[in-house]
């Protein structure tokens, strides 16, 4: 990439990783539109020029953000688990209520890619479609092709990606108020108990089954 | 309010309106922090000064669009209607599903809102709490007292915030692949059929209810 990777080696590889976890934060206080790569370098040392060596543009730079931050997940929770899908997804939210400033990051970001011509919109559309495609696998494996209700495991796939980011907005709103791990539990007891009949009213009904 | 007002009467209370409508569009196609008094003038054909006449400050502005919205939503959705609280809900999702744009300005400023300092920060955790216990209310008096799974009204009050909050985001992003009203619907099933036995499968159990 140039003289200066050349000359530090390992270093270069350590600011690029520090510009990441920085912009993270930023993009977190002040979304995408209220950060500068300017703020970004400036908390870091670093002139704009300096940070434009490893990102080109802002854009780039939140890509990158994301898919680290999605690619860290994806290791940590799915990664050859053999564990039902949904406690995995517990584990996820008990994780995340020990790291507010990404939660947040990803609350303010998801939602600012809604507006038109945001340069995460395409990022987030495939995003999501990946995430509800994944659920509907690790539901169907866990509970089978007929929910609580009737639900089709795409619309539970739906239903757990809302519960997930509702829940996070009312958490970081009101910490004390709202349990994140408790409420993703108990949606998940909603998925598990209708899936087959509910135990202590239908002993009768279950060798009809 | 001045010579403005006096001399125009009822075309003041009609600009006042406007400036609101608009400011609503900007605030949801560019964030809080993304937009400026001058830009909703501009767009309305005022003057900055035009527009400080009726809002002495953004922040004053973004808090009159919100409280009007949700005065709004309230008199068409709760005023005295006695349909039970989840058909409330799913014509509340029908409704939104014919108003993107409101509904956009309502995901980014209620996510903006997480960060440090918002200035809608106070009015969304106070805003979010009155809803958490307005639905709690409604949940009981349709459902009782536990509910599907064992869940008390105030888990599902949280859980059917979130799902309607996550669901509005992701259809927002993917309108053809996500369809509020039928998830919502969805949702609504969840927590009625696990309420009391569920009907085929029981038959027998709820005469013992």
């Amino acid at each position: 990439m140039g003289d200066v990777d050349n000359r530090r080696g390992g270093r270069a590889h350590n600011r690029r990783d520090e510009i990441l976890r920085v912009a993270l934060e930023t993009f977190a206080e002040r979304g995408y539109r209220g950060t500068s790569l300017a703020v970004v370098a400036e908390r870091i040392g670093l002139t704009q020029q300096g940070v434009l060596h490893y990102f080109p543009t802002k854009q780039a730079l939140l890509v990158e953000v994301l898919k680290l931050r999605d690619a860290e997940d994806y290791q940590r929770f799915d990664g050859g688990s053999d564990e039902p899908h949904l406690d995995g997804m517990r584990h996820l939210m008990e994780y995340n209520a020990t790291r507010p400033g990404v939660v947040q990051s990803f609350t303010v970001l998801s939602a600012e890619s809604v507006t038109d011509a945001h340069p995460a919109r395409e990022y987030f559309i495939a995003r999501y479609r990946v995430a509800r495609e994944h659920h509907v696998a690790g539901l169907r494996e866990e509970l089978g092709e007929r929910l609580a209700a009737g639900l089709t495991p795409e619309q539970a796939s739906a239903l757990l990606v809302a519960v997930m980011d509702g829940l996070q907005l009312q958490w970081l709103l009101d910490p004390d108020q709202v349990d994140l791990v408790d409420l993703v539990d108990a949606f998940a007891r909603l998925l598990r108990e209708g899936a087959t009949p509910a135990v202590p009213a239908v002993a009768g009904a279950v060798a009809d089954a």
